[in-house]
C-alpha cells in the first residue's frame, strides 16, 4: 500500500471505517488554518478541537459560513495568551484527547516549547524532525523529503533518528516496504564529502537490521533515485533506483532547495509534518496555502 | 543583453559577424562529442581542432556522414596516449591556437591535470569552478547554477572566487548587470548555519565594491530568488527577487540536487562549463546528451 497522490489519500480517508481523527488547533484564530480544518470536518474526515479566544473563534467560524447549530456542537476551549494556549493544546494531546496537533495563529517556537517540555510535553523520539510530502507530476507516487525544515546540519546519529521518524510515518500509512534514497551529489563515497560518508554508514546500519521494512540506498544522486531510465543509461542498479519513497537530504539547505524546487518549477503540491512527538504536528508556515494545510491534515489523519 | 534561452543563444551565434571560435577536442574519438562539434561546425558556429588517434577519428567522421573533402580540410592532430593527448590539447590553447577546450574520450582528471600544470597549463584564476547553465520552462531566462560540479565544500573565500568566475562569464556574454542569489534555506542569517554567514559576508563584500556590475542578495531562498509573486506574498523586497541570473549554492551536494531537479522534474535543458582557465572548458559527463554538449559549445563559443 503506497500513496500515489493526495487525491488517492483523500479517497482512502473518505472510505475508511475508523472514527475521524481529533485535531487540536493551537490558537484557532487564523483564517487559513480554521478554513482547512472546517473543510475536512464537513467531509467527516476529522473532528476539531479549537483552542483559543472563543470571542474571536466564533465570529471567524461564522464568517466561514458555519451555522450557529454546528458551532454549538464544536469543541471550543476558551483560553487566551500564547503560552497558555500552547500548554492547553499540548495537554489535551497528552491526556489522550487529540490525535493531531496543529499550529494556528501562534509562533512555532512557542508551540514547540510546550511540545518538548520535559514535564508536560509530548516529545516521544530523540529528535523532532520535519518531513515534506510532495506530489510532483514527474513522479508516480508521493515523495517524503526529510529534513528540509527543522534540523540544520544533523550528524550521522541524528540522520538515523530523522530516518526512524519518517519510517515510522510510512509504516503507519501502510507502506510494507519503504524505499529510501540517502541523497548526495553522486553514487560514489568520497572521503572529503561528509554526506557520502554518512550515507555509507547509514546503509551499513541498515544492512545490520537497524531499519526493518526499509530498503536503503546511498550515497545516491537525485536522478538515479527518481528515474529508472537514467539509472539504466548509467548502468546503475539498485532496488531504490527510480523507486524512492523517502529522500533523506544531508542538511536543511539542500532539503529546502529541493523542496522549493519541487513546488515551484516542479509544479508540485506539498504537505508538511513535524515528527517525533506522540502525535503528528502540523506547522505549516504563514505563507502556506489552505491546500497545503489540507494536504498536511489528510496525511496526519490517515495514520 | 540577457539570454532567455538556448534558442536565442543559437540565433545570436548564427548572426554574429565574428569568426567562428576554435574548439580543441581532447581525444576526439567519442561519437557524441564529435557529433555535437560537427553539427555546429556545419552551421559555421565553430572551427574544430580534433586531437587524438587519426586512424580512429577519420572513420568516426566518415560514419557521421562527413565527406572525404570536408575531412581533408579539418584540423586533425594525430596523437595517442591520454597523457600526451591532454598535454597537446592544452598546449594548443596555451599557444593561442584555440578558444575553447573540450573533453572527448578521456578521463576528466587526466585533462584537468594538464590544465592546472604550473609550467605548461592554462589555469588563470585561483579556483577552477563549474557552472551549469539551465533553461527551465518555469523561468523567463537562463539560470547559471554554481558550483554543483567541482568544488565540494568551498569556504567563503572560495565561494567568492567561484562568484568571480561566473560573473566574468556573464560579463563576457554581454550581461550589463548580473543578479546573484546566494542561496540558503531562508532569508535569515542564522549563526548556526554556515551558508547564511557566508552569504552575509559575500553580500557585505559586494557592498564594498568587490563585485562590480552585479547585484548580490543573500541569504535568500530559492522561491524568493525565482518568483516575484512569492516574494510579494512574503513581503520580501530585493532587486534579485524573481530576477536571479546566478544561483550560488553553498556546496556541491545542494548544487547537484538543484541542478538535477531542474533537468528531471523541472523539464530543463542544461549546459555545463568549467571556468577559471584562460578559456572555457567543456567537461560534460559520459551520460550527457548530444544536446547538452551542443548547448555547452554554444555558450563557450558565444564569449
Amino acid at each position: 500500500m503506497v500513496l500515489q497522490s493526495f487525491e488517492s489519500l483523500k479517497k482512502r480517508l473518505s472510505t475508511t471505517k475508523q472514527a475521524p481523527k481529533r485535531v487540536v488547533v493551537a490558537n484557532a484564530t487564523d483564517e487559513h488554518t480554521v478554513s482547512a480544518v472546517m473543510t475536512l470536518f464537513k467531509e467527516n474526515m476529522l473532528m476539531p478541537t479549537l483552542v483559543g479566544d472563543q470571542s474571536v473563534i466564533v465570529p471567524l467560524l461564522e464568517s466561514l459560513s458555519i451555522s450557529k447549530e454546528e458551532i454549538a456542537k464544536l469543541d471550543i476551549i476558551d483560553v487566551t495568551g500564547d503560552e497558555e494556549i500552547a500548554f492547553k493544546a499540548v495537554s489535551l494531546i497528552r491526556d489522550g484527547l487529540g490525535d493531531v496537533l496543529m499550529k494556528g495563529h501562534i509562533q512555532t517556537r512557542d508551540l514547540l516549547k510546550a511540545v518538548v517540555n520535559k514535564e508536560t510535553g509530548i516529545r516521544q523520539q530523540k529528535v523532532l524532525s520535519h518531513v515534506a510530502i510532495n506530489e510532483i507530476p514527474y513522479f508516480h507516487k508521493l515523495l517524503f523529503l526529510t529534513d528540509g525544515g527543522m534540523m540544520l546540519t544533523p550528524d550521522v546519529a541524528m540522520k538515523q533518528e530523522i530516518l526512524k521518524n519518517v519510517l515510522s510515518l510510512t509504516k503507519q500509512l501502510g507502506y510494507e516496504t519503504t524505499y529510501v534514497a540517502l541523497l548526495d551529489a553522486s553514487e560514489n563515497v568520497n572521503p572529503k564529502l561528509q554526506a557520502s560518508l554518512d550515507a555509507k554508514e547509514i546503509k551499513e546500519a541498515a544492512k545490520n537490521g537497524a531499519f526493518p521494512d526499509a530498503v536503503i540506498e546511498g550515497p545516491i544522486s537525485l536522478d538515479l533515485s527518481l528515474s529508472k531510465a537514467i539509472a539504466k543509461e548509467k548502468e546503475y542498479t539498485s532496488p531504490v533506483a527510480g523507486e524512492a519513497d523517502v529522500l533523506l537530504v544531508p542538511d536543511i539547505v539542500s532539503g529546502n532547495l529541493l523542496g522549493k524546487s519541487m513546488v515551484t518549477f516542479g509544479k508540485g503540491q506539498m504537505a508538511g509534518l513535524v515528527l517525533g512527538a506522540t502525535v503528528p504536528i502540523i506547522i505549516t508556515s504563514r505563507g502556506s496555502t489552505t491546500e497545503e494545510k489540507i494536504n498536511s491534515l489528510m496525511i496526519a489523519c490517515a495514520i
